[in-house]
């Protein structure tokens, strides 16, 4: 399977499980909203979920909620990030964000019911054993926190009232918290799942964390806001550090190349198999939005 | 042991082991504020995880991270509140609200992080085996999302805006999310935890959770806002139904007190054991704060 096929039948797989998760509701904005959030978007989190579920023998069934549960945690995030007291962003996926189509109250609470899905879906029996599951837990858990991605969305406001931007290592350290963590857990997940050796999987998650944040800020500068779907040029604007500012264009290029063999070479335990993961690097370094 | 003294001793248990597991942070405003959240109030919830899981012979080490867990839930769940676009309230347990203290994206982000938290202590293997834990994760992901305390949430801000007031049973039914789900997770969880029936704790918390509540509305109209440590008189000013608005104070005292029964008589299984839970029962209407 190519790699866009399998991306687009990742996000139909995550589609149908959250849709599941989510039908049999009460008629409320908060479910609305909840509904609204999880549409769309690449399904990047939850391919890697089910792409390396694959390369330890899990069919996607059996791997399903553990990619959906990702994308419901993702999908909280950007509901939060986006408010008026956070990024204060209009749009995202090229629609209105929750608070401007609903209001503020109603993107907290759908945030929270969408983090607390993510742990819902975790405890799925199709996943297999309560260790298994319970493993996912803890480490899901781990990657979202304050020791994860809050610490680097916490990271991320208090570098904007920083007198000094930020050098390279700190850059670095916040987008391993802020973006690096959850796509870390989705590649590490087939591997939880599997019940086998994380360690290549997380080398090659850690590199193409890295080179999705660098392509990321190269997309900021150069990137289409149409083909986006949402606002661009915002870290000039508000004089942030970025991989791009620091390292040049062409720097910044040339190291994301660079991050994606780190990636490719970390897969070579797993042989043939992993070709779509290594599609994915070289997708993530070349996308537009 | 009293019931004060197993409430005290509950606080402490508790307060330790949150303590713990926000040691060692980043130094970060989203840190201080966590650590902020999780102080003071009545530890009730931990207390009845404490003390159902003693019923069931679990030893408090056994339990207690299943009691800092549902405190840590419970904290998120005030700090989101309290912001402006919620309820809108600057004091809490007789302090600044964490959106007052700091800002609301820190308000958001710490809420969030304690939700994380909170899935995170379940994960702790000294509660049990993974098939315990997991069990524990799946209920109190029910209990607290949009099918319990989100939805109760939900379904009460839907009431401000709702042209005629809410009917006895709707707000029984709103209740039984926004406290109720708590209050029967945290009853429940000694059960979980010894593995054993958990219709008794279940009926006598239902019980429990409405007579709070009910306790919570005669408070607002009765009570002390210094001893409180909130502001009063809420309900009114919005013109809000309530218990005490749709039985009056003399029916909704008498509502509380019948609940209390059904409390203790749910507990007969348990025998004198059960005498801290039931005492516990006759603190909820009657406390001051």
């Amino acid at each position: 399977m190519s790699f866009s096929t399998a991306l687009t039948d990742a996000a139909a797989r995550v589609q149908a499980r959250l849709d599941a998760a989510l039908a049999d509701r009460e008629d409320l904005p908060v479910v609305h909203a909840m509904r609204y959030a999880v549409q769309g978007g690449k399904r990047l989190r939850g391919f890697l979920v089910l792409e390396s579920a694959r390369l330890h023998g899990i069919a996607p069934e059996a791997a399903v909620s553990a990619a959906a549960s990702i994308e419901a945690l993702h999908a909280y995030s950007l509901v939060h990030d986006d408010m008026p007291c956070m990024d204060d962003d209009d749009l995202r996926r090229g629609l209105p964000t929750v608070h401007r189509k609903w209001d503020e109250c109603t993107a907290v609470l759908a945030g929270d019911a969408l983090q607390t899905l993510a742990f819902e879906l975790l405890a799925d029996p199709a996943l297999g054993s309560a260790e298994v599951r319970i493993e996912l837990v803890a480490s899901l858990a781990k990657a979202s926190g304050a020791e994860g991605m809050v610490l680097g969305q916490a990271l991320d406001i208090a570098a904007e009232t920083a007198a000094v931007p930020l050098t390279l290592d700190q850059i670095t350290h916040l987008q391993a918290g802020k973006t690096g963590a959850l796509i870390r857990w989705s590649a590490e997940a087939g591997a939880i799942l599997g019940q086998a050796d994380r360690v290549p999987l997380r080398r090659y998650a850690t590199a193409l964390g890295l080179a999705f944040q660098i392509a990321d800020d190269i997309l900021d500068v150069e990137g289409d806001a149409e083909k986006a779907g949402k606002r661009l040029q915002k870290d000039a604007e508000a004089g942030k550090a970025t991989f791009v500012s620091l390292l040049g264009l062409d720097g910044a290029k040339a190291r994301a190349r660079a991050l994606v063999e780190e990636a490719e070479a970390a897969l070579a335990p797993y042989g043939p198999e992993a070709g779509t993961l290594i599609e994915a690097a070289r997708f993530v370094i070349s996308r537009e939005s």
